[in-house]
């Protein structure tokens, strides 16, 4: 399996050799996240059309010569990815556009999207361990998806993992890394603790860092989700593809993807990327807005010449870097999983929506609600809040009018509904109870 | 697609056409549960080696040939089936056999096994609808797996669905049938008035009956997990294969997937199929043992000549009719989906066994529970109570030194974890907590 090239700061476009990089950018600190690059002229012809068309492996390794992992021994025994892709013909015809696709990576082994930047993760921790230059022990921040996801891959990849949550973390999600063996610490404190104790700790005793905004190799592993869309497009790809944010890193993930994909030759064009975010929690949102505004550009298309991609890999994230001061706050939304007030790869995050002349939608819970249930009957896949987020945003710019009825969109359900049955509870109306009689039920149900 | 030739009676072997069948058996009742059989000779080549070889379907649709619906156009859209085998070296060394195989059904659209019967539930209904023959409406009365998945499926088709259930449903089970759009009708009662003003509803309507233990084509949904077993296998079949019983539907498809392959000469011989019921609700192991007793047969093979299958399509679950007064009763236990007292498909569940020389465990909660995490940081399957029954059976096998140390053993999982996260807290310990600095972490944590 090749190895990656070079690692290159998103910001400033410093160049790190794989095997000496940090984590992030030593110029410019926790905010510089790497992109991780490869000489694809050399690996073109494994991860061609023929090539894929011959390989029977039905998972995300099935780009394994686009992954950062060394050792095929290293790779976790946990089926991840290759989630279905789904057309849904009435919500095209429902919202006026040419094709609707949802993915739904819901039904990845944990349920979630996470899953696939976890298996790349415990994958190089095994890589390391096997180079005998690192431990064999995983850590990682974290109330939910990751933690969950990173609890599962360690297991069955036989590593030992810390997990920290803040103490108030929901009993249910903590049962999940309990039961997949994680060391749980309970932080007394909120996150903000959590993270600062989980990051001292893995610094003290070299363990390795499953945290996908500062491990670069995380969002390598998301990229996936992109190239599967690409080729279950039969690698004609949507117009536009929705995906809720928090972090920034599964957009940011999704843009690595088609980015590696068209440097590859197998797709010619990048899709629109679409951010969605809760309006409680919209940090990137409220960045992509200042940055509009300061240029004077128009919603849908905002990026002009300013933005449009000449050396994509690397700075022009650094003119969309936001105000602090305005952007960043706390979040308040039901839909745990996007969160986040300070989203640590926000630098991926705008350049996945700068890059591709997209666009950030923000939704209320309300509307978060309501496409649970909307996306479940018209596709069959439940999704948790933040997968429903994506959909909604969808449904918000259609509404809007701001998609043509020619346009293909594609929508990424980022996780399971069976993770928040609590929310999901509150986005449907109650039961009716009936007599156990023919007549009785005749006069409370319409039949 | 080829249609079934024949349905069968299990009990008694009376004979009907496909077109002209009731739902079970004229003679013997609801007991004479009915085979669907076809012209395995006509239909040998669709499903032979190479052609499953060419064959890109990754869903339990490869092996439509040997299903029984007639239109294409009439299987819903929602990918089912082809779910992760896993072998694992571990449990094979931890429990002294050659091989173990974990096979994570949890991973269906809605979370369990029972996707595949409700694939094939709604498919059927969609058949007689094409064919101007039914009211595209299906029904079922349920407060588990089967509602879920029937109200997941019938959404994906566009077909209206009515479930059934106790009024002292767990309101997060009911919810999920209400974000698919399901109608639930809340029955004041328990169960059984719900499965009775179901019978009726759907008598008088005209509905589509989705209940497994009396439509035979659903249990050919369910069949398809044992040919992905031996497909995975390389069709050298396991020596055994472990499955959780409640109403008999799922042993019973296991069984028939298994026959159909022999009878098309894919396998040269059926694993031994042991059924494993939780203590408190285990009338089909009651009746299993009552059976043995009477001939005097050892625990691990006790079939001997009377049980040999030699007309094993009919007739000889006749021969193993349970004594009701004895048998069936109450059900109490903690893994909801197989607490069943009086269990509808009793006759191919008990075949299933026989016919295979295979056998019945019976485990404990404690053990159910205590199976969930074991499994879970072994495999990185997280299983419901009752699909986890099926690896504490197992396990309860192995340590009573039942399986030989050559033997090549899969455990068959029906349930995701993620829907019984109450259970799943019993399970495992509290986390420790800390106070955010590495002092104290060191104090309570082994690092």
């Amino acid at each position: 399996m090749p190895k990656p090239s070079v690692l290159k700061c998103v910001l400033c476009g410093k160049e790190f050799e794989p095997d000496r990089a940090p984590y992030t950018c030593d110029v410019c600190g926790l905010d510089g996240t790497l992109d991780v690059l490869y000489d694809y002229q050399s690996i073109k012809h494994s991860v061609s059309c023929s090539a894929l068309n011959q390989n029977r492996e039905r998972s995300m390794w099935r780009y394994r010569a686009v992954l950062p992992v060394v050792e095929e021994a290293s790779i976790p025994d946990l089926n991840v990815g290759w989630t279905p892709f789904y057309r849904s013909g009435r919500l095209a015809r429902t919202y006026g556009v040419k094709e609707v696709y949802v993915k739904d990576d819901g039904r990845n082994p944990t349920g979630s999207l996470k899953d696939r930047a976890s298996a790349v993760g415990v994958a190089k921790a095994l890589d390391l361990k096997a180079q005998g230059t690192g431990r064999p022990v995983v850590a990682c921040a974290s109330t939910g998806n990751a933690a969950s996801s990173l609890a599962g891959f360690a297991a069955v990849a036989g590593l030992k993992s810390f997990i920290f949550v803040p103490e108030q973390a929901p009993a249910a999600k903590v049962t999940q890394l309990l039961v997949y063996g994680a060391t749980v610490v309970l932080v007394k404190g909120d996150y903000a603790d959590a993270f600062d104790l989980a990051t001292a700790a893995i610094d003290k005793y070299g363990w390795y860092n499953r945290n996908c905004a500062i491990n670069p190799y995380l969002v390598e592993g998301k990229k996936t989700c992109a190239m599967e869309i690409a080729e279950q497009s039969d690698w004609d790809v949507p117009d536009r593809v929705f995906i809720s944010v928090g972090d920034g890193c599964c957009i940011g993930g999704l843009y690595k993807g088609f980015r590696d994909l068209k440097e590859l030759g197998l797709i010619d064009r990048l899709p629109k990327i679409i951010g969605v975010q809760a309006e409680g929690a919209k940090p990137i949102y409220d960045a992509w807005r200042l940055k509009i505004e300061a240029q004077g550009a128009e919603l849908v298309r905002p990026c002009g010449a300013h933005c449009a991609p000449r050396d994509p890999q690397a700075q022009r994230a650094e003119s969309v870097r936001p105000n602090r001061k305005v952007v960043f706050s706390k979040a308040e939304t039901l839909a745990d999983s996007i969160s986040v007030g300070s989203p640590r790869n926000w630098a991926k995050a705008l350049r996945a929506v700068c890059d591709t002349s997209g666009d950030m939608v923000a939704v209320t819970d309300e509307e978060i609600l309501s496409a649970i249930p909307e996306l479940a009957r018209g596709t069959g896949v439940f999704g948790e809040p933040a997968g429903a987020a994506a959909f909604a945003g969808f449904r918000k710019a259609a509404s809007s009018g701001l998609l043509g009825k020619d346009e293909r969109i594609a929508v990424v359900i980022t996780g399971n509904g069976l993770k928040d049955i609590a929310n999901a509870q509150k986005s449907v109306g109650k039961a009716v109870a009936v007599k156990p009689d023919l007549a009785d039920l005749e006069r409370h149900i319409e039949i």
